[in-house]
């Protein structure tokens, strides 16, 4: 009976028409255009290096896209226990119309065709939103990013901001900063000036959320003008020769301008909290990046206390620091559970981590989950592994444990698929 | 048969008479006076706040208790998926005899009304006690308490220890320690006198434990004579302005005392692991504290190496650093496991932490549970939440993966819930 | 019928012939001479201790092994929850032919003269190896062990590392260094042509790992040659009394050495991280060992990126520090999941830890399981523990919520727990 309840309750979430309110599409190029831009997606990419496949192999200069697939194949026995996998095996399943247990050697190429005949169809991309009740997708934009050109109502733009407060000693961030925003950054004054058109830029054209991933060991705090003058100055002059002490002082000051920017825009802040990037250089593309877990929200004290009018939805890249973020937004009303992020991003994790938000966070203070897809194709799969892990939250613990009507769980799952993305994200809606 | 197995378990531990080890009850006005001091508990009015609703509207001054339930009972709809308001129906249904789905607009004068009759009962005090199965109540007593006018036998006196550790710079500290003990600090000699005086007061009241909650940092250590002494006249001086380090100083040579009369008394050390104080300080009253996960018990390694005499209770605040406690537990004869505090005292973080204990701590040093309640209606459900944890646990790893009886299963229960608080706090009883 | 699919998927697994990765058994003296012998282990001195039983009484010096298993039977009542208890319960049933509930006051004295009898059969060895489904165990062999006098294919030396690298300030350290290689260490060439002669002496027989354990703190770096050298003068002059900075980085130049010569003899290095040794020195022998959780497996990003060609099976201490074993696991190709170690081997964690492993690292990288026995008869007991746990991550995620063929789980199962060891620690194998 359980694995039934959990079952319909999967199906009335699975209903839902949701918006994902986070990923890394291209507004120009959003579904796959052949299998390799599936497979090729750095989940695949890493577990198969991990498992044994040269990097070399796998990102050998002019491949074809075929080549590509037939080489990731090979590696994909070693993986076939990883979730990740699954989520090839769903969306063949789901958009594709092939139903498999393995790819392998026996089996890809007429998979590989059969896919390829359905990204070719004209109305793909309308297609695969509908087939995952996908109604609108927040991107990850540069902040010089123009954003024309495609619906931002569909596509809704979000601004990035690492480069600005982690690599404005590259002279390439600070030209492409003038370029966009018309203002030679010599000052504070000139900085400021010029994220403030960012923002007016990104709001003007429906922006929803600023952005920004953060390594383990930051905290922000508030600069005073005079320090981050100097370190600008000897910044300006030094570029990436300055002092790492230079360039941490003008990131925090840069990092406060943009929550002072999200208070005045009325933009939730999304802070990405824990990631190292390069950890393994040798790696293949975007599967060089670790973490250390010691770290912990209390280096968020003094951000958290200077804007309690910012919405902060914070995504954390380890279980152990769920818990604290679990009390935080259970205390501070300005922080908000945000999705499963990365290397928290498989079952055992979700659903741990799931149930203690549930259990204990304020029921609007949830955003449940976002994909982190480069191509829309992913967001079926993904979605649907969180949904499970929802289904069966829902059922063990609020139908099963509390006594809740299935009606009344299926509202709860409800609002942090969906109808918390619109409070969050769409509050100051005009 | 399993659901029905924990309810067969949760049935016979919920028939036990308890202690409750651990409260903030006030002896002199035990119970609720009104629904405005079950709703005002920190839980609903930091969750209420933290899902919207501003502080001042909780706690504006002058409102009547009718009042102030009234609102706050707006704010409840964003928090019914929280265990902590699943605690207000458990109490209407089992100690107010009204079902409750929710509270609302719709329902929350009437439930008021039926409430006060109840609490205006002239015995509701014991009745709440009988129906809470509750024999005791371990308070939680600041040091100049003078311990009389109740009692002692049913609120058992503990020592509070945080203002003579932590706030020994303020005048008002010293006046009261003055006051109550008849010793005017001028030296180290005075001071311990001082100290021993307190600990023969709550001693010769039936006096149960010595606690202390202590902040992530803290790592105890043996101070010398000398040094302490230095600090110790600076502080006297300079009060307040002391240095950070001589406060820490005077700080740990207290710390150290407390645990040589702990010895001396024979009373219990309960240490309370890991809270940072006013992290959010424009929260509501008791809404502002958080927590830094990152600390190790091997921070009291020296401590509980140098009073292998003393037993010390441990709580700690974050699920992460109760995989410590159960090893050091496995080891130090002298570590106890005590119950499930603060922000690990829901059902998710209770199971997997009670389990873990369970499984690998000999079972004479493991206290189940304490309520942390400041009104007597809150052990019910408490307790109940605990208890249906406990049932699973016994259910599933004991009789289900290792083959234990039913009955078998409930003595480790029992001895968890009650044996053990007798044991433990209850050694040298005369 | 999820209990049944758990039992049979159990059986399937239990029923396979597994190599046992890493042992303290001694290959002279493989199994118990007495019940004194299997109740000597750690595990029930050190619970026993820890529930009230005083070390003197355990360890007093001429006691008859019969009357020490009579006095550890006094303390097993306090401990008769814990999961180590139960290994002696399932020994009993499987290895010695007798049903026990309990063992105390009165049934002890006719179980140990039963044990007795089997321990006294002349194939007891071949007994308790055909029993336990064990082909092959690993050692832990110490730098000089001759190696002597065994079957190195059925007891596996490994090269156990912590003496050259954390003591080689002992003059009995570099004694028997001297003595087994020949080579009187004066300075780092003769350091490194010493190691190198250990390596060539292990590997000529069979030895299939190097081995170490690892305080939390440890930081693996490549040190210069010029401050080896100089660190080693200072230390050869002073011995015991050379400065921590010097023990540091001699012990931290030894490490590097030692992964130098595990690439070159293409030999695994198996790192167990995080134990703080004599954290309660008053405890019982070898229970007295503690930890730190605060440590991450960034420490060691620089090894990891300098020996690619070097497996590295790492182990855990605290579960902690799981999620970061499985995201490394999952990005660096050589780092593989080993084990579930010391205080987190036990089910609850064991559990968590290995879902987390099956659903996101590649299959070919986890090796499931080992002992760490002293006596032959720990492995059934022990390896059952795990296989019941593994059992039930098969049923539940991959056949219940993957939808696997339970024919395809065992696979993976079968994988893990015998086909990675192959993989992994006979991979040169000629």
């Amino acid at each position: 009976m359980s694995d039934t309840l959990v079952k319909r309750l999967f199906d009335e979430l699975n209903s839902l028409v949701l918006i994902d309110p986070h990923t890394h599409i291209n507004p120009h190029q959003p579904a796959s255009a052949n299998l390799a831009d599936f497979l090729g997606y750095h989940y695949y990419t890493e577990l198969s290096h991990s498992a044994g496949m040269p990097r070399e192999r796998i990102e050998e200069a002019g491949l074809s896209p075929k080549e590509k697939v037939g080489r990731l194949v090979e590696g994909l026995g070693h993986i076939d226990n990883t979730v990740q996998l699954s989520w090839l095996l769903e969306a063949a399943g789901t958009l594709f119309g092939v139903e498999l247990e393995r790819l392998d050697q026996s089996n890809w190429e007429q998979f590989y065709d059969t896919v390829q005949a359905r990204l070719d169809s004209p109305d793909w991309e309308e297609q695969v939103l509908r087939l995952s009740n996908l109604e609108a997708v927040f991107l990850t934009n540069d902040f010089d990013d123009p954003l024309s050109g495609f619906d931002t109502t569909r596509y809704v733009p979000c601004l990035r901001t690492d480069d600005l407060v982690f690599h404005f000693d590259r002279a390439s961030v600070r030209e492409r900063l003038a370029k966009c925003s018309g203002i030679e950054v010599q000052n504070l004054a000139d900085l400021s000036l010029a994220l403030r058109q960012r923002f007016e830029h990104f709001t003007s054209r429906g922006a929803r959320a600023c952005a920004i991933s953060l390594p383990p060991s930051f905290a922000p705090q508030q600069i005073s003008q005079a320090a981050a003058q100097s370190s600008l100055d000897r910044l300006l002059g030094q570029a990436e020769q300055a002092s790492a002490e230079d360039k941490s002082v003008v990131g925090k000051w840069v990092f406060w301008q943009l929550a002072e920017h999200c208070r005045d825009f009325a933009l939730p802040f999304d802070l990405m909290i824990g990631v190292n990037r390069a950890v393994y250089p040798a790696g293949v593309y975007q599967g060089q990046d670790l973490y250390d877990s010691r770290l912990s929200l209390i280096q968020f004290r003094e951000l958290f206390n200077a804007f309690p009018q910012v919405t902060f939805p914070v995504s954390v890249l380890a279980s152990v620091t769920n818990q604290e973020l679990v009390s935080y937004a259970w205390i501070f009303p300005n922080v908000v559970c945000h999705g499963h992020w990365w290397y928290s991003n498989t079952p055992s994790f979700i659903h741990r981590d799931l149930h203690a938000r549930l259990e204990a966070v304020p029921r609007n203070k949830i955003v449940g989950y976002y994909s982190d897809m480069y191509k829309l194709e992913f967001a079926l799969p993904k979605f649907a592994m969180f949904k499970r892990c929802l289904a069966r939250v829902l059922a063990e613990h609020f139908v099963g444990a509390m006594g809740w009507s299935e009606r009344r769980a299926v509202e709860l799952g409800a609002q942090v698929l969906r109808g918390n993305v619109e409070s969050v994200f769409y509050r100051n809606q005009s």
